[in-house]
């Protein structure tokens, strides 16, 4: 029990208490569940992958996206990880395929441009025919910097290169917004 | 001491612990503290009303914004209530004139076009000389369905209507933005 404690411990955000919560459950629940989480992570180290064309998690050699007919293969969103990637499929707002950096250059850290997808992204937007190229890594300044970098990277290709709007995000009060986003709200106002 | 800490029980987010921390403040604090404060509030009663044209607090007849010289009085900005206001204000995204709605339309809760300053809006737009009237209520449900309302009362001026852009605030994760953020965000994006 000791060994599956601190086991789950290292889980994000996982303390000892939630770790000890998570082995009760674990060890009073049925064979089942444990059979199925057991069998659950095996499986990703016998199975899992990065998708070949995009960097997506996947079981096979295409993820689900990348695989699928009907998706829009005109437009490209560019993001920093899958987290992002599963974010924005959930919300419905895009209907492309996506490319996944892997993270952000991030000198401080000691992650460079070689580091990240974006060799990958350059041969994969000069070979496919791509109308535009929608940037949607984080609105955080390392986001913006590896935006901007890719940015140059594929500029000359003759796309149209986009970013998500910058603005009030949906709820919320006016009164609590930071001095940048209200910025970016007034300057970049629309027409009623 | 007893009435200091019930009076001050009264403000918004303060309990009995916070109240008594202030009181025993207060009554450790040297006079010229209480005198400040009991001077300030004293003054409140004497002094304040609301701008006579835009219905921000104000000491004078006209708030400080509505009597400096050096704002554009072509632009009008429509806001919800004085704390919006003063976000703007401080983020110094908006240096034209503002008009306070004194709250959003809520028939739950009671509060009809009559109870907000439209009628007063419509009046000042009539009369004033503005070439844009910006309306920032909060992106919320309430919020929208008062621009909506306030844009059918102006509509017919011939003016320029916006509204805040809406997006991606600054700082944050992609993947912890709602989908309504992330769908707006998406729909409005802009070239890079």
């Amino acid at each position: 029990m000791e060994n599956l404690i601190s086991a789950l411990q290292k889980l994000p955000s996982v303390g000892r208490k939630t770790a000890e919560r998570f082995a009760v459950f674990l060890l009073n629940g049925d064979k089942n569940l444990r059979r199925e989480i057991f069998t659950a992570i095996e499986k990703v180290d016998e199975n899992l992958q990065l998708c070949r064309e995009c960097f997506h998690f996947s079981e096979n050699e295409l993820c689900g996206i990348c695989a699928n007919a009907n998706r829009n293969r005109k437009v490209l969103c560019v993001v920093e990880d899958s987290l992002d990637l599963i974010a924005i499929e959930n919300s419905g707002a895009f209907d492309g395929v996506f490319h996944v950096l892997g993270g952000t250059i991030s000198p401080l850290n000691g992650v460079g441009p070689d580091d990240l997808k974006i060799a990958e992204l350059k041969n994969r937007v000069a070979h496919d025919n791509f109308d535009e190229i929608i940037l949607a890594t984080n609105p955080t300044l390392e986001g913006e910097a590896t935006a901007s970098f890719v940015f140059r990277a594929v500029e000359n290709l003759n796309l149209k290169i986009s970013r998500p709007a910058r603005g009030l995000p949906t709820g919320g009060d006016l009164q609590f917004f930071d001095a940048s986003t209200l910025q970016k709200a007034f300057s970049g106002r629309v027409t009623f």
